[in-house]
This record gives structure tokens, C-alpha cells and sequence, in this order.
């Protein structure tokens, strides 16, 4: 509501200050309790308010200060991100007054009574999200309205307008391949081994990946151990250029950028909402210039996808969306009944990634059966190729080491990283409470062990798996080991793997054994 | 989820200090990026983290600071708000550690997906909002996930929650009767009319009443142009023990303390769910031990129910509330198409109010007919009072003077507040901008050009009416005035006023006149 009420006509003008605080995705400003601009009685803490100055507007929440060295009464204070998106110099003048809610929260309340939107609507909410307008609490309403039923006009119209938003990425070549895993399956680092594939083939695919929110790494957190992930736009098309494909972080190169706005707000409700997850991935991939797409979507009880039902579902809201854009999307559903490879965490994901490209004997099995078959896929939206020969070329420049050398060349033209990744030295091992076959393995659970020992911020931690489903073990042997650089974080992990190792042997849970040195 | 992965074995302690932050309703807590408790990058701005020490926890909003002079890196600093919620003393040894959800959110999420929750469930969500567990997204979830349907059990489980959270009144009188309004209608205050009537009689009329959130005056604000009004339970008892009757503000009585933060965070979302204002309202009224309850349902066209049938539809709900609590409930619809009296804002209401008590002949009849009318409602709850004879025995209590010196009775048990009380000396008329009758008045409109002016903060800031609907008006002849204390405050209701009145005479919207002395 661009109420006139809030017109600046007459307001008294503050100094702009910075607050040394990092409020992540939020605006937030600081004034006095005694600021001369307007009685601070009349504003409540973390109420919404505007920042004006020419046709500038910041929408921020407000802290009161009584602390006049903090921020005084001629002054407003902006904290670190609301310093940086309002881009005014120290000391600009600017009025405060408060904030109405964006107008296209109307739309939101006309979603929530269960009206359908028009795309314009959908387009000014996504605008207004995308420019920091709404607060955590707006966008939950935006997320939720929309939870209960979301029609196809108005998820493309979705998809549409978060592409929009941000970068759009063009290229030259008429086939550009990109692929994408729905997660939640520890240690599925196949984009490592895909990409090089598909690169050292010749077909173009510029890969972007997610750092982890709450998993244990993202694929970009696992490629921060080799090269440098955070590279901007026209970096990463000179890689591009230069070796048909990267491995790099989506967070710099701004794609979809109300897609992390969203997510931000999705994750710690832990909403799961089909069409969102559709519009949050088709939405990067269209504004990442992809032609043809691959979906990974893993189906297993601690999975994101328990069911085939429900993965069957999704395949025909992303083939939908896919048709609208001209993107050619294939989904397939893959075993998510357990972990990929023996590392959970980037270090030790790495090794795996390494080991399978370098073609080594005890590479992991699983991850590189699943990377071919992913890069055979790929493939085979090459014209050139002959139908069904995708697994046998993904082979060959496997086992020719030509996917390792195109691995090299991406993480030359990335350049190298200085993260510490030595694995973590702190160790526990969790044992087999009894003799019997592995039966069950909790995803769910595993990453948020190696999240609590310390991943993906600290890159040597997180698990070594010994046993996997199927595996004969005996009563002490190891399921699998805990890493850790922090005394703290392991002892809280291990506290949480003796009150639960996400293993299952037989019928029985298995129980814990003792701290290794 | 009470992960065990929180469990703070190992973590470091910080010292409580304080931050001079008024952070409203939410906690917000500080530490330093070198925080030697947990690292500072594990976390990001605005998460949610939480606070232990012993068994005590506190659940709050985390803001990183550089500046080591506010927040050192063995301390954590708490808000205002959170440093007295969590009651703790300056330098008190405390754990930090990130925050999983609180446990009743999986109720949440299950609503969000369309199912019905048991009474437990509903329970276990209040008691996490009342005790600040929720963020202000996790209260928007619940509210919207609920907004599409709620089962007449679960409102029943919700005020039954509602009112259970906070103080609970008992009262050895058999009959406790009380009136609400739903609001929404400029200068509505017959509580202060009927109130001392119904108190005159002999019945018990214990009434709580709101401040203003978004509206330029609540019962509560405008009572305290005559009397102090936070007190607290034990005060009320004995005003009450004293006078039968009170006019006080529900804030410092605590009574369903959950609906004040649930409306903290409707009010901004503008929503206006029916199933929840009735369990805002009647958790209040179980709580406050009422067993009979007049309400007020105003219906206009800029009303909060703009219709009979929404009205009628409202009215079952409270009815239906009202018979599973053994509360005698009768709502009423009455004339919601324009402002009652002559007064908007707490200094101009009080005039209307004291001189309808005082019998004045320049009295608003409307106000006085109206007071008169709820008033004979409530009256009748006595079962001493032939039925019809309401009306005439509350006229009579009006016109002999009784009325008048319970009010006074009531203003003296309450204490003198020490608020300023004089007319707001700036001015502007708004003037008829052309010939005819007065045929519409937004209520809307004018509540919001009365907030402008400056009420409820300024008590003498507000609207003196001059005309009502079917008032014949000659062009330049004033329609209101609106009153300041602060030039800069009756600028903004000036040029708000300027753009649009609030009055439609004949078919044309009337024009604006020019600034008064």
C-alpha cells in the first residue's frame, strides 16, 4: 500500500551510520530512542520501516537503541547487508517514516483466501522479494498461501519471474546440457565426475551448484577443496570458454536470486512443497541458458522422495515447466536408499570424486556406476551420438582418463582455493552392536552427523563410511568413522550417533562403541 | 525438534551482558564474530539460536557484530526484551548453540498440509508462541496454514489454549458480564458509557480493554486521558472489589497473553481471518472469568464486516464458542457505516463520552442512544430485571446523575494518569467541496488520518467531527478538523487529507479548504 499518508513531505532528515552487525538476508536499522527525525514511541521494535532519499527506498526492521554512542539522535544506523543494498554514502541524508507493506502483499492475502494470480501479481511479488522488500514473515505468507494449491499458470508464471530476476545467462552453442540431484542423499557428488565427462566430450555444460544450507556440503562446498567456486559471471564464461565446463558456486553469478530469498525462509520451516521445489530448481536452469536437463531424483525412506508416486509426480511438473521454456528435461529416479560413495563431507567426498576419475581399483562402485550412467544420459543429447552409445563413450573417456584431464583443466582455469583440507584428525567410531547384514541406512541422519562434527564449514570433517546395505558385519566392527577439526563439535556428534547411528542390522539398531584416539 | 545434537555437552560459556536494543516482542541476542563459544561463520544473521543455562532456555533471533566494544568475544549480549525474558543476571554463564524448531512446528507443517490437529497439538503451539519459542515466519505459518480451514474442534482447542496461557480471573459473583466490540469504527466508546451504567445497577463488569495497534485509539488509551490504566490483576481486583466495574487496559493483566503475539504479527500481514479474531476475543473473555458477553458487530461498507451475512456468520461462531464455554453470548449487528460521536483520538473521545454522561443537551445522540442500547443488553443479564425493562433502567441510571458517579468512582479506584491531556492546537479544516447531503464517511479513511495526526501516542491529536451522513453541507462549510501537537505530523494528515477525505457528498467527492491558524 503506497499510502500517501507516508508522503515525506515534511520529515526531519537523518545522517546515514553503519552498525557493525550482520543480519544476514534482512535489512536492519538502528536509531535513537531520542532521534530527532520521529518520536521512536510511535515506531515498535522490529517494526518495518522505509529509508527514503530521491526515489531510493529501503525496507528495513528497526532496532531502539537508548545507547547514544551506538547511534545518536541526528543518525540512523544500518547494519552490514542493509549498508551495502542501500548503497548511500556515510553521512547522505535521508528521511525515515514507517513502512507500509509492499503492495503485491495483497496478492499474497488474495493467494491465502484461495484466488488464483495473474502473472503480473506473481511478477511484482517475485520483484518485490528479489529487492529485499519483504520480511521473513511476508514471504512465509507468500510460501504458504501458495502451499495448498498452486495452479500451472501460475507455477510458470513463478518460474518466469524468479528467471528474471536475476542474471541470464546466453550462450553460443545450440546444445547446452545441465544437470541437477534434488538432494538429501549424503555423499552424491556425481556432478564432479558428470561434468568432466560431458566437457571432455565436447558438449557445453557451465554447472552451477548450491552450497549446503543444512546438509553436510553442497557440490560447490566439495569443489572449494580443489579450485575456487565463488567466481562471478564473466569469470565463469571465460571458463566456459576455455573448457566447456565449470563446477562453480550459483550464489556469485546471481541466478534466480529470490530463489535464495525463498529457500532462506523455506528451510528452517522445513516446508517441502512440490511445486516450490519445482519452480526453485526450473527457475535457475532457466536463467543458466540450459537447452536440455537431466534430473537426478533419488526415492528412498529417508529421501526427499519416499515414493515413486510422488517421484512420478514431479517428473511430470518438471517435464511440464520444461515444454513451456524449450528446455528438454529428462528425470530419473535413482536409489536414494542410502549414501553414495564412503565420504559424507567435502574432504572426503573429494577422495571419492578423485579416486573414481583416476580410475583407481577401490574407487567407490556405486558413485562411479551412477556417474556413467548420468553422463550417458548427458550424452546422448548430443545429435552426433549414436542413440544408446552415451554409457560406452561416458566410459571410455572415464577409463582413458580424459574426464580426469578435463577435471584438471576446470580446476586450473577455477584456480585454486585456500581452504584448510586436511581431514580432520578428531575421530570416533561407531560400532556394530551385533553380528548381521546392514538393512538400513538413515540419510537424514547421517548428514546431520557429519553437519554437527563440523561440515561443510570445516571441509576435513564429517564421515568415513565403512559398511553399507548388504554388508555382513560383526558385532564391534566399524559402520563408520566421525572426523572432526573441533573437540566441541565431535563430542556433540558423537553424542548424537550413541543416541542414534542412523544404522540399522537385522532388526536390530546397533549400539555405540568407544572413542578411538 | 529437540535434536539431541544440541545437547550442550562440550560447548564453551559465554557471560550474559546487555545490549541496549529494543527488539519488540522478539528476542535478538549478539555475539561477537571471535566469539570463542561457537564460531560466529557457522552461524549467519538472523538465525535462531538459543540460550542455556541449567534448564532454562531461551529461543532467539542471533545478530554478528565486528565491534568488539558492544559484544566481547566471552560474551553474548542480550536485548532488551530477551534480557528480561530471560531473566538471568549480568554475567551469568550460559551456553549458545544453533536452534532447531521448536517440536510443536511439526503440528504446524502437518496443518500447512491440510490436516486436522488434536487439542494437544494446538496446546503445545501456544505454549511455545506465549513462551517466544516462535519466530515471527513460525507464527505467520501457523496463522496461514490455518487461514483455509479450521474444524470447530480446533478453534474450541485453540481459545481453550489461548485462555489457559495467561492469568485466569475467577470472581464470587455469579454473573459476570462483559461487552466487546470487534472494532474498526472511529469513536466508538460506549464501554465508557455502558460500563459505569451496567456498574451503577449492581452488576460486576470487569472490562479489559486493548490499546491501540493500528487504529487511533483502543478503549484502553482513551480511558487514560482520565485514569491510569495499566494495572495489574491484583489492582483490578480490588477496583472491581471497590467499584464493580473497571475500565483497564488487558496488556498488564496478562490475560491470554498468546493472542497479543499472534496479532502482532496478523496486524502487519493484514490478515483478517474470522475463526481467529473469534479466538482472540473469546480466549480474553474465558480468561477474564466473563460469564455473560455482549458483542458489538458493527456493519458498514468500510466497516470490519461489510456484510449481514458475514455478520450472521460471525455471530454462530460466537455463539457456538460461547455455548462450549458456558458463556451466555448474544451478538448484535449494529450500524457500522460511520464514526459514532464527534471525536476521533482519545482526547476528543473523552469529551464525547463525559458529556453524554453528564447529560449534556450538545451531547452526540448517536453515542448516547447507542451506549443506551448495549447498555439495556447487559442490563437484562440480571435476572432480577423484568425482561424488556433494560433500556429504561439504563436511561434512568443515565439521567439521575448514578451513571456519572460510578464513572467517577471508577476514574478515582484507577488513580490519575499523568498523561498530557490538552486539545492538539494545530489545525487544519477539511472543508465541503461543494453543495449537497453527506452520503458516505470512510471509517478507514479517517482512522487513518487521525493516526496520522498523531493518536493515540499524542492523546489531543485526532478529529473533531462536524458532519455526518445525511447532513446537508454547503461547499466551503467544514466537514472536520483535524488536530496536532507536531507541525510535521498535521502536515502528513493534511496532505493524506488532501488526496482523499473520507467523505463523498452527494455523488462527488468533496474538495479541500485551506490550513486554520
Amino acid at each position: 500500500m503506497s499510502d500517501d499518508s507516508n508522503t515525506p513531505t515534511s520529515r526531519a532528515r537523518l545522517r546515514v551510520r553503519q552498525v557493525s552487525l550482520d543480519t544476514g538476508r534482512e535489512n536492519v536499522v538502528v536509531i535513537s530512542r531520542h532521534s530527532r527525525a520521529l518520536r521512536a514511541d510511535i515506531f515498535r521494535g522490529f517494526s518495518r520501516v522505509e529509508l527514503q532519499t530521491g526515489s531510493k527506498v529501503l525496507l528495513a526492521t528497526l532496532l531502539i537503541t537508548d545507547d547514544d554512542t551506538l547511534v545518536g539522535p541526528d543518525d540512523v544506523g544500518l547494519s552490514e547487508p542493509a549498508f551495502q543494498r542501500f548503497c548511500e554514502p556515510l553521512g547522505a541524508s535521508v528521511t525515515i517514516g514507517p513502512s507500509a507493506s509492499p503492495e503485491s502483499l495483497d496478492a499474497v492475502r488474495a493467494k491465502i483466501q484461495g484466488q488464483v494470480l495473474q502473472s503480473a501479481e506473481i511478477e511484482a511479488i517475485i520483484g518485490d522479494v528479489t529487492h529485499y522488500r519483504y520480511s521473513d514473515m511476508e514471504i512465509a505468507a507468500f510460501l504458504i498461501g501458495s502451499a495448498s494449491f498452486m495452479t500451472s499458470g501460475e507455477l510458470i508464471a513463478l518460474v518466469k519471474a524468479m528467471a528474471n530476476a536475476g542474471t541470464q545467462l546466453k550462450w553460443s552453442n545450440p546444445i547446452v546440457v545441465d544437470k541437477h540431484c534434488i538432494g538429501g542423499i549424503p555423499g552424491n557428488r556425481t556432478s564432479m565426475i558428470a561434468v568432466p565427462i560431458v566437457a571432455a566430450h565436447g558438449l557445453t555444460i557451465p554447472k552451477t551448484s548450491s552450497r549446503a544450507i543444512t546438509s553436510p556440503a553442497g557440490t560447490a562446498d566439495t569443489m572449494e577443496v580443489l579450485a575456487r567456486v565463488d567466481v562471478n559471471v564473466d569469470e565463469m564464461r571465460e571458463i566456459v570458454a576455455a573448457c566447456r565446463g565449470c563446477l562453480v558456486w550459483g550464489g556469485h553469478v546471481n541466478l534466480s536470486p529470490a530463489d535464495d530469498i525463498l529457500i532462506s525462509v523455506e528451510r528452517p520451516l522445513s516446508l517441502d512443497i512440490r511445486e516450490q521445489m519445482v519452480a526453485s530448481i526450473m527457475s535457475k536452469k532457466v536463467a543458466a541458458g540450459a537447452t536440455h536437463l537431466l534430473i537426478d531424483l533419488p526415492v528412498g525412506p529417508t529421501a526427499k522422495v519416499v515414493s515413486s508416486a510422488e517421484a512420478m509426480r514431479l517428473r511430470k511438473l518438471f517435464e511440464f515447466v520444461g515444454d513451456h521454456f524449450g528446455i528438454t528435461v529428462e528425470a530419473i529416479m535413482t536409489d536414494g536408499r542410502q549414501p553414495i560413495g564412503r565420504g559424507i563431507g567435502p574432504v572426503f567426498e573429494v577422495e571419492d570424486v578423485m579416486s573414481v576419475l583416476a580410475n583407481n581399483a577401490t574407487a567407490p562402485a556405486d558413485l562411479r556406476e551412477k556417474s556413467l550412467r548420468l553422463a550417458a544420459h548427458l550424452l546422448e543429447y548430443d545429435p552426433q551420438l549414436r542413440g544408446g552409445a552415451g554409457y560406452a563413450r561416458a566410459r571410455e573417456l572415464l577409463e582413458s582418463g580424459a574426464a580426469m584431464r578435463q577435471m584438471q583443466a576446470i580446476i586450473d582455469a577455477q584456480g585454486p582455493s585456500n581452504c584448510r583440507t586436511d581431514v580432520g584428525k578428531l575421530t570416533f567410531d561407531v560400532l556394530a552392536a551385533n553380528d548381521g547384514t546392514i538393512s538400513e541406512i538413515d540419510c537424514l541422519r547421517l548428514n546431520r552427523l557429519a553437519r554437527t562434527a563440523g561440515a561443510p564449514i570445516d571441509k576435513g570433517a564429517g564421515i568415513r563410511i565403512f559398511g553399507k546395505i548388504g554388508d555382513h558385519v560383526e558385532k564391534g566392527q566399524p559402520l563408520y568413522r566421525i572426523h572432526a577439526y573441533d573437540r566441541s563439535e565431535l563430542d556433540l556428534a558423537t553424542s548424537a550417533a550413541k543416541a542414534n547411528c542412523g544404522y540399522t542390522i537385522g532388526a536390530e539398531p546397533p549400539m555405540i562403541g568407544e572413542i578411538t584416539p
